[in-house]
């Protein structure tokens, strides 16, 4: 079942070290068939390098596994409660790609400094508030997604395709799997750049908002004029 | 028509990625041929693995497209205003690279704090200022261009073949696509080697006048002598 | 005599370049065979290209030469020492790796700053005081040794494979020689992140220990729950 | 004539863009018959995938082209200066490599703050002083060796096999091209290290005399007990 979907998410998995986004097994990426509810993740802690279609486990919106014979990624439920919560999203990628990692260690969200980020996040990346202990030990990675979604309670995630956790690391969504992983390269690109801007100009500013939207409707929406269509 | 030159606009695109000055599809490079006042250019959003020399776009300096069935890269009207105003460059190189914008978000050209610098370029690599309002609504890539021209209304583009566009991120050029390349890479090297510098040394200073004009004049104009001619 | 360890001491010594860790030979991993009381080690010097089985020595854990031609690692009695205080690891890794010993350089040990460090070290990774003239002077290598062990004498190594010797470089280990190699690799990204994490935020504080108590027993522990088993 | 030199000049040229010392053309290597007072150096901007061995140029000490239909390296003068008044070095590298040069630019020498840097260099890694305009209008590339030269009249080239020219980029040298090679890796690792722990520790002292003693001694003179000899 879902064949098509899990050589997408197979796929996408495969390029988180192909774009050196992870170490080891620290990242994970999932896809959802929408019509029938249902969602194909990576399983936890296998190597990438050993990854086959075969592997990926088949769960439903309440975390049920429905095909697999391995465990799902331990992050599986911070998936299902951002798919519940984002009805337009279709795939999500969870990493600890280092410089994302270093604005949700400091607890700061990035800004949005210059074009490069305005292409594709439109407004700040934010970071969570920090998790309550009550979060922590209860259902941990349920909660993750919850502070999640409460950071996303003013802000459309079609517009702000990722997000870092505070004091873990960065999620990331899309239209598909695809699209999510490359939002992960441009969020982590980004990371860096707008690092490197505050140590040139510790003072600097979120840019412009009429330039801001230039380069955002430039790529999105029904006037975009970037690529072929 | 136009065979060497689309060739040479090919070749030069897929430097981008080998130099590792893009991220995905953030960088174009066009060529001019004065003679005929044409312009070869990528066309907009294609993968550069993808990418064939029947992909390029012609167009005219008023960007009329001559030749070609995609859309050129939508940053074209900035190449062909620099086209027009610059006579004395044969290529031109956009791109994202992550050094150089890092300058160009933090509104900071790069001044001439060495050799390596002095090599290439006569002086500082120029932030432009931040366009405005009525820029950024209106023919927004041709007034990127402007805003280039109007940094360089005391500068010779030939002596100082780079620029930052404030917010966004870097523009390049040469006497042709391959030496603008070679200069784009320059400028990201330049870029780096800068911003560790300040690091180490927040007060250091442009670098002497003398030291300036030995470095850029030993490799360019009548009287250099490196390289075997 | 102890092929399969000397395959895997071989093994995780090629992982060292493979994973960037070193520069020339700067470097070594160890493994030991505790019933034997033997420890495999890299000779001294020797380049990863040309290191072959064979080249392996082996000796007692008062480090006599059981096996091998060529002269052990020079820092041997560093080994040996942590495998006499140690008696739970397996193997031993030192490299000069460069974003960890810039904090060893530094004299600072690095904080627990998010879950990347969580799920491996269970708080921060000590830095240890500087040696005195006459360690230094003495049994130098025994006196490294020496120190660490001092460091962790209210610390558990198996809950923090790593330590920073101070103005040198850093030691890790594991339940053998690829665990070990793995948590040179995982220090290596952690001492990154933690470094960008400081000049993003200077007054960062360590984990909340809530967060930190999760992460590590997530993956750790009889109540772990992260990968296959 | 000097066909083991040669080829041994070509190896270490090529080594060059191996371990990512050069961008373009931006280095050159040289090595000496003190017998025949003969030196081999690289052709003036020639690049590496290009080079062969029949390009190298043949000089005498005072610079006269003895073998070779290309120009030699604009940098010869410097080469042969550093030859003449170090009568113990068979080699020397200059390069453009992003973290000494950064030193360079920053004007400031690199203390030795660990033993990475204590197994090569001992002591500082000096910077030299700005030349004067008399210097740089004069015989320029002589002159820069003349600097160095003023540099270490109280030093041993031996002792520290490398310096940064000010407001320019590193030489380094050894006892034979290849070894020149090495330290120039060496010295880019070390400024990188350096770079990182300044930033960690802003307040940091250059290391224990007695420290670097021991790490020196243990790689180099009578006592040396690294490696296989």
């Amino acid at each position: 079942m879902l064949e098509s979907l899990k050589q997408a998410v197979l796929e996408a998995n495969l390029d988180l070290p192909k774009y050196r986004l992870v170490t080891f097994t620290w990242g994970n990426v999932s896809g959802i068939d929408r019509e029938q509810g249902l969602v194909v993740i990576k399983p936890s802690g296998v190597p990438y390098e050993d990854l086959k279609a075969e592997d990926l486990v088949v769960v439903d919106l309440e975390g049920r596994i429905v095909e697999g014979t391995l465990k799902p990624s331990s992050d599986t439920p911070t998936h299902l409660a951002l798919y519940r919560a984002f009805p337009a999203i279709g795939g999500i990628v969870h990493t600890h790609s280092p410089w994302a990692t270093s604005w949700a260690q400091a607890g700061r969200g990035i800004p949005a400094l210059g074009t490069t980020h305005a292409d594709y996040f439109y407004g700040e990346v934010p970071c969570t508030r920090l998790m309550t202990e009550a979060e922590i030990n209860g259902a941990y990675e349920l909660e993750t997604g919850n502070v999640i979604i409460e950071t996303f309670q003013d802000l459309d995630p079609a517009m702000v395709p990722g997000v870092l956790v505070n004091c873990h690391a960065p999620f990331s969504w899309g239209k598909d799997p695809h699209n999510a992983v490359h939002n992960a390269v441009v969020l982590e690109e980004v990371a860096k750049i707008a690092y490197r801007t505050f140590q040139l100009n510790p003072a600097i500013q979120p840019m412009d908002q009429t330039l801001l939207d230039r380069h955002f409707l430039r790529k999105h929406g029904v006037n975009a004029y970037y690529g072929q269509k």
